[in-house]
């Protein structure tokens, strides 16, 4: 890839622009607001000069409703060789495409998961996509140069490919990500009319769940109304539970053996069901979970004593992950189980061992 | 203050012991599990021998439904001069006292809001009110002396006290934290048997709405048990709009020129409460958001020209806050509105002249 084109320079397109354009390629930039388009330029995510030969790539990063129409007049001036799109839902452009008469050939649907509470040019930045998802939802009738073309931005942007049908994307999102906002919103419309006292209460808790509440309505109407029927299945099963959590609060308020016992199983329940599907969603990165390892200390009973250990271990400049403690051994002495990076514990052995404390093997 | 009984070394426990200990205060450790408090004793929260003498203050911290009895037993047997409880939520066990006759003008109800995912005494930490809101109840029964022995200890360990009815506590409680961890488990339930490669588009959004929802079910059945009518109350309040909402959703979903128009009216006005809401939240440490100055800079119509600004900014170790541009000033020059931490404005602007950007006033 040597040209792309960019349509839509908000933080999206801006992010792609500024990544293409940090690996030498020639970006062309266009907004239905040129200042927009212009601002992007300035940032140095390219120039706002129209190519004067069909680019290798033209990405499309309009709201989901504009897509097919951005991509139809596209394809009539011949803007490019291949082209995809950066919406956030995937069945609906497609649909708008096939109504338009799009070739459907030269195109791939694409989805970046990435984003950021601020929207437009000026919150862009070229590795907003760094090893995260970019799912693309290639056909039966995409020509293998455009999948290519497709997978190239996605590399060069640093992203993850991942190939999916439109369906199951739309699916995936609505439960990863459209639904999750719209509960966030509702949570958060719970404080607009809260009392002042109330509000200082609020902790971490409360502020991580409402965190994507503070989100753009305008941004997120486009992307629910791509979406609705989709969404709105989510949160119907989601209503179902929430139903089903009240009579079981409202059990355990009314007393009652049984009542009680019935309340507090399916409190319990849709708890550790949410433990179950928490555990699911990767790290950070993607990555798994770190497995530690396990250094075992013996310890005497006299106050203090696990203290000082802890102490050490930092001096030892080691990082202490989780930690578990035996006393079954008998009154006078307790076994920690210290975890810690496997790279780690050498030194955490050999610094406890220097300072006299009894590690097993 | 001198010395105080600590009943019930947990997580909120142990790191009141903590806080009070490293404050030069005698503190006695007793729990239901010996071992649980030979684990704090031996972190250097305390002694596990009892005072043979009534001590100044005892923190009874077990859960909710067991405050009552215990704070009975304890008066008994006389164990200290004044008590107070660390239970989330605060109605429930006043009721449970009076049941069972105990000295209301010896007590008074308490609220630490800290916690941590983890509990047990190992995840104890001395800094874990640090800054934190100390929610207490107080009745025209609490002596004065009480009441001091309880600022005491809120102060020794850094929180902030906040005086609050019991009932008004307990309304907050389920709006800022019971209502909010049981919809964080409702989202993250939908996640269980989800396709792999839909977890795998999981993002920031969603990972913060769902990480409450990794909490243990055990410890919150207590909780939610104990303030269940006043959760379901706010539960049933969000159904109402969730409600509304996947009304909306279908609305848009049906397409047609008027129920579109609705529709979207409904899921913007949701969004829009849920800003406002969310807005109302404190920051971290309860700090009124930071006022940010602006530095206005004139920039030329070449590429990449804002980006250099930015590397400029950075260079003079100042952070960009927020960033406005306007390009109405004519085709050839912006106007970029830079926000910045008040103490960085002269640094910044001495910054920019000397490398012969155009600073406006």
């Amino acid at each position: 890839m040597r040209t792309a084109a960019v349509i839509g320079t908000g933080l999206i397109g801006t992010s792609a622009a500024l990544a293409l354009t940090a690996r030498g390629i020639t970006v062309h930039l266009e907004d239905a607001d040129p200042d927009a388009a212009r601002t992007a330029a300035s940032l140095g995510a390219g120039t706002t000069e129209e190519s004067t030969e069909p680019v290798d790539l033209a990405i499309i990063a309009v709201p989901p409703a504009l897509v097919g129409r951005v991509l139809a007049e596209a394809q009539r001036r011949s803007l490019a060789r291949c082209y995809t799109d950066v919406a956030s839902v995937k069945a609906g452009p497609r649909e708008a495409m096939a109504k338009l008469g799009c070739d459907a050939g030269s195109y791939i649907g694409g989805h970046p998961m990435a984003g950021r509470e601020t929207s437009g040019p000026l919150a862009a930045r070229a590795d907003l996509f760094e090893g995260r998802p970019w799912v693309l939802t290639p056909t039966a009738e995409t020509a293998t140069e455009v999948l290519n073309a497709a997978l190239e931005l996605v590399a060069l942007c640093g992203g993850m490919p991942v190939v999916m049908d439109a369906a199951a994307h739309d699916r995936a999102v609505a439960l990863v990500s459209h639904a999750p906002q719209l509960v966030s919103s509702l949570v958060a419309a719970r404080l607009e009319h809260a009392d002042e006292t109330a509000v200082r209460l609020a902790g971490q808790g409360v502020r991580d769940v409402t965190r994507i509440a503070a989100s753009d309505p305008r941004m997120w109407l486009d992307i629910l109304s791509a979406n609705a029927a989709v969404v709105a299945d989510v949160l119907e099963e989601l209503a179902v539970d929430l139903n089903t959590a009240v009579g079981s609060l409202r059990a355990l308020a009314a007393g009652g053996a049984e009542g009680a016992e019935q309340g507090a199983a399916g409190i319990e329940a849709v708890m550790r069901r949410g433990n179950q599907g928490q555990a699911r969603i990767p790290g950070k990165h993607g990555a798994p979970p770190t497995r530690y390892e396990t250094v075992v200390v013996a310890i005497g009973d006299q106050p203090g004593e696990l203290g000082r250990l802890f102490r050490e271990a930092a001096r030892a400049g080691v990082n202490v992950e989780d930690v578990a403690i035996d006393h079954s051994a008998g009154r006078r002495v307790g076994l920690v189980q210290l975890s810690v990076e496997p790279s780690a514990v050498h030194q955490l052995e050999a610094a406890l061992v220097e300072r006299g404390w009894d590690v097993r093997d």
